[in-house]
């Protein structure tokens, strides 16, 4: 529970041709969101519209990229339950997180923002610790990337069916797609495949992440979260992504053509043909 | 301020052919996300990240679609900032309303969520009121969505320059494109819109809204909030987004191809010839 087929559902269409041809009536798959109240230790966190999948994946995830732990093995326990409204994502951690959280809370009383956007105030949009630099990255060769962005779109079965999905996967250093996870949101999808990456024991620095969607920082730090080195984005970095790459030293490539990719930080992740 | 050249920035980059031809450094414009920190009144309400640009717009915009203000006149004033670590946005309403703001800050503390979001609880999702059913909306001919969407493109001057904004349009009974909005953000984008439409005296129901993005519930909202009858969307729709436009009344029609668009609600808004 959920049931897989939550996903999607079928929705009534009519589809007009602009050519002035006539309309035609019929149904289409439509990806699903849900609201899913998340807790901590039985103490609400927060309230996001998620695809209802994998979201076991997504309250480890979450747990990590949002800093309430460190490590995958401090989330005990995450149960998903059915509610009236949506769905709940019961999360039990290591005690002295829960603390840890109990007091962040107490602090930010009174303030402004909240775990659903992960910002307080200005002060507070640096959030993840730089990635740790003991293990040597050996460059992973842009036919590596090339392979993970050819099958990155056969994974995408929610993608395919709806039109409306990100997706987030895990690429080895062959660019074979290890893990794939989709969502409504482009962050929640990221979510999903940190969890997904650590319930699965592998290991984040021995392959790369590649999103289907824009690269904002939020894209960059998720990443660090995981102990990623390098992420590979379809569509475009914003500025401060760039920066949060430099300062956390994950290797950003993103526009990724049919022909190209350009890489905005840490080119030397990848090895490649120089001029 | 801030000055229009903060809304892209340059980047260095390595673009590395995929067929294994030698890479090229360069420089590419990139889009601008900063920090935006919006206050009501002097008290601090949310933090996000935007791009810098319409910052007004979006001040009204906001007002209106988190329900602060039921009318755009209730904003007596949005006055942008230059902080240390980001842009301020401090916005004065009306007396009445900054007292509800007020009052529902004091019950909504030591819950979850906050302003950012617009999510407290799954019981809060539903926060628009229908769009009024006052005037009669004459339906739009098929050709004016075509011209609207041939046409956004040509407009979307930072989503040109740099692959990474989303844009929203405003589009007359004719498909003709009267204003567009740009951010890093799809949300944004809209709330700028919103504000823009309102700030030059529109009617927002004498055209349509259109947006380059998939469409969420909260955009279906957000055309509400504006007081749109029909919202068009490039990208597809979710299951909420068709829920919540039939509950508030508004049309609309998504993935928008070469040769079709498709409704997914209220295809009477639309003049087009039947099967």
């Amino acid at each position: 529970m959920p049931d897989e087929t939550l996903r999607t559902a079928r929705a009534r269409t009519v589809t007009i041709p602009l050519s002035g041809a006539p309309a035609e009536t019929g149904e289409r798959e439509i990806a699903v969101e849900t609201g899913v109240e998340v807790s901590f230790g039985g103490v609400p966190f927060a309230v996001m519209m998620l695809t209802p999948a994998d979201l076991e994946d997504f309250g480890v995830g979450f747990s990590l990229t949002e800093g309430i732990v460190e490590r995958a093995e401090e989330v005990r326990r995450v149960a998903v339950t059915e509610e009236e409204r949506g769905i709940g994502i019961s999360i039990e951690v290591a005690p002295d997180r829960m603390h840890n959280l109990l007091a962040r809370r107490r602090s930010m009383s009174g303030r402004t923002g909240c775990g659903v956007c992960g910002i307080e105030d200005l002060e507070a949009l640096e959030r993840a610790r730089p990635v740790e630099r003991g293990g040597a990255f050996a460059p992973v060769p842009i036919a590596a990337v090339a392979r993970a962005l050819a099958e990155l779109p056969e994974r995408q079965r929610l993608g395919r069916a709806t039109g409306a999905t990100h997706a987030a996967g895990f690429a080895d250093r062959n660019g074979a797609i290890l893990l794939v996870r989709e969502d409504v949101g482009r962050h929640n999808a990221l979510d999903k495949l940190v969890g997904a990456v650590l319930r699965n024991g592998l290991d984040p620095a021995g392959g790369f992440v590649v999103v289907t969607s824009r690269c904002s920082f939020e894209m960059v730090e998720k990443a660090a979260s995981l102990g990623a080195r390098l992420i590979v984005a379809i569509s475009a970095p914003t500025s401060l992504a760039i920066e949060r790459a430099g300062a956390l030293g994950v290797a950003l490539v993103a526009i990724a053509r049919r022909d190209t990719v350009t890489v905005f930080h840490g080119a030397e992740a990848l090895s490649y043909p120089e001029a």
